[in-house]
């Protein structure tokens, strides 16, 4: 009987001993949705030398700016950029009175469906059509149509809400560089109105370092309320060689680590890599066509060429969805 | 012989105490540079209101945006806005080379050092003429340039360096916020290039939070080396109904503080003012000769006459500087 008792205490201290290491284990791991390989291990290098005192790669707490594209890079991208359909919906809806689109290019092919073309296009064609849709608006009602559209419209493959879409494994990585004294900061092609509204609960980073395509708003005084009026002039692409132009304007410093996916970050990762010091540029190759999709040099959206021959011959990080990430989305991981 | 030790013994407690008594009311005293009064009991009401969980008026950290003006708000601005003699010094270096500025009344002006004259057409026009003079150089080079100038040269009154004429108890304010979770931010009508310098050291706003009039700047690669290359074009005016807008695509956050002190700001308070619970709207007033200077309805630079009465009307907070401040530069608390 004592020796039961005892054993039985035994083992208690023994399951208690395993679990504190298991946590401490898991604590240890702050990127559990990564398989371990060559690609968690740069970037964990690459964290330890920046925040190391005694490195001579050290790197103020100020400084360590680590900039993210968005399309892609942190949420997906296929069939066609998210803020497609929302602007193509937009646009459909305001048709009636613009009757001088009617030969507009990208109006026909928004209307013939013509989904590669648009694609092929990029953001600011129809952001521009879009700006022209919504002149006049308030900056407040256009945001309420946004969050509206993204709360209700779910994807046409797999039937999640866009927000859903998101990257589990970028989720960690972004917690992960804030954890160790990084500023994280959206660069996206996209509109800094689309991307807003949710940012903050989807990747910790608030509306104030959301860097995107902008478009003129005017200050007016509305019954001697001020308000924000949305003019049809879109003033800023913050797309290829904007993107590190946009970086510069917002927020006057170089990042010392960049993520992307696309052709259309080669230059934010070009500008990144030019500092002093040590730095860190990432590509996500979309490689995983059964759990996301398979796509690059060839693809209309989100196309990836002559940034995977520089990642190549540069020995940038070049993360493979299907090998490095044990998961893609969050509900994955609840399953 | 016990007496007298027993006495000194309690002398020495007293001591320790007293000492402790005033250093917690010194930790308690946020703004020590502020005299007491209406103006400074305003502020500390207004934070306590806004953080505390179980008021009404409770505002979560992550919406306590506060948004500063630099000119005559955190520095001084007379008798030319400090931008101006650099900016000057710049446009006369270029002028053999723009023979078309001849007939430009902004460089007749110029030439003729009619100070009113500039300094009533604001910052816009001379920013113009200053980006066709740096048209060209890289971002870094003309960096170089503005950190050369604000190291070198004085003041023509004070003598003291331009970053040396902060105000202190601005200083004092902005750690305050920032201590009760506000991030702060500079809206100024002034080049961005020209504050981020020096705007983390003077003030604790990092370059990210430096919200600026902005020049356009192309990414080109010089020698296989990306560079940002400063172009021609004025991008974006932030002054005057510009700063609404300006907060808008920088911030995309209403803010529930604005510090100004000139017509200049008034559509950022009243911007401010329009958010929903309590906000705080605040004015510098430039009412002492003797220590900075006193000017306001009739002043060419900082012309503060509109929002002068609106604040007025509307309660709000109007600061004096020759009675709510006890100090007006950092370097003359150390004499």
């Amino acid at each position: 009987m004592n020796a039961l008792r005892f054993a039985a205490q035994q083992l208690f201290a023994a399951l208690c001993i395993a679990l504190v290491v298991i946590a401490a284990a898991h604590a240890a791991e702050p990127l559990p949705c990564w398989n371990n390989g060559p690609n968690k291990q740069a970037i964990f290098k690459f964290v330890a030398e920046v925040t190391d005192k005694r490195s001579p790669n050290y790197v103020a707490p100020a400084e360590r700016v680590a900039t993210f594209d968005n399309d892609g890079t942190l949420w997906s991208e296929q069939p066609l950029y998210f803020q497609f359909p929302f602007m193509i919906e937009q646009v459909k809806a305001a048709a009636p009175e613009h009757p001088e689109w009617k030969d507009n290019p990208v109006f026909k092919a928004l209307i013939a469906h013509d989904d590669a073309a648009l694609a092929e296009l990029g953001h600011k064609p129809l952001i521009e059509l879009l700006v022209q849709a919504n002149s006049g608006m308030t900056t407040e009602a256009y945001d309420k149509t946004i969050r509206d559209w993204l709360a209700t419209t779910r994807h046409p493959q797999t039937k999640r809400l866009y927000t859903e879409m998101v990257y589990k494994p970028m989720q960690e990585l972004l917690s992960y560089l804030r954890a160790n004294g990084f500023k994280t900061f959206i660069v996206s092609g996209g509109s800094v109105e689309f991307m807003r509204p949710w940012s903050e609960a989807a990747y910790g980073i608030p509306p104030e370092q959301v860097i995107g395509t902008l478009s003129d708003v005017k200050f007016d005084m509305q019954d001697g309320h001020p308000v924000l009026i949305r003019e049809s002039k879109i003033d800023f692409v913050d797309d290829g060689p904007g993107k590190p132009a946009g970086i510069y304007r917002a927020i006057g410093r170089r990042p010392v680590a960049a993520f992307g996916n696309s052709d259309g970050d080669l230059e934010m990762l070009q500008y990144t890599m030019a500092g002093s010091g040590k730095r860190l540029t990432v590509l996500v190759h979309h490689d995983d066509a059964e759990r996301e999709f398979a796509y690059d040099r060839e693809s209309k959206v989100g196309k990836l060429d002559k940034a995977l021959d520089e990642a190549r011959t540069k020995q940038w990080v070049v993360i493979s969805m299907k090998n490095d990430w044990k998961c893609i989305y969050p509900d994955q991981t609840k399953k």
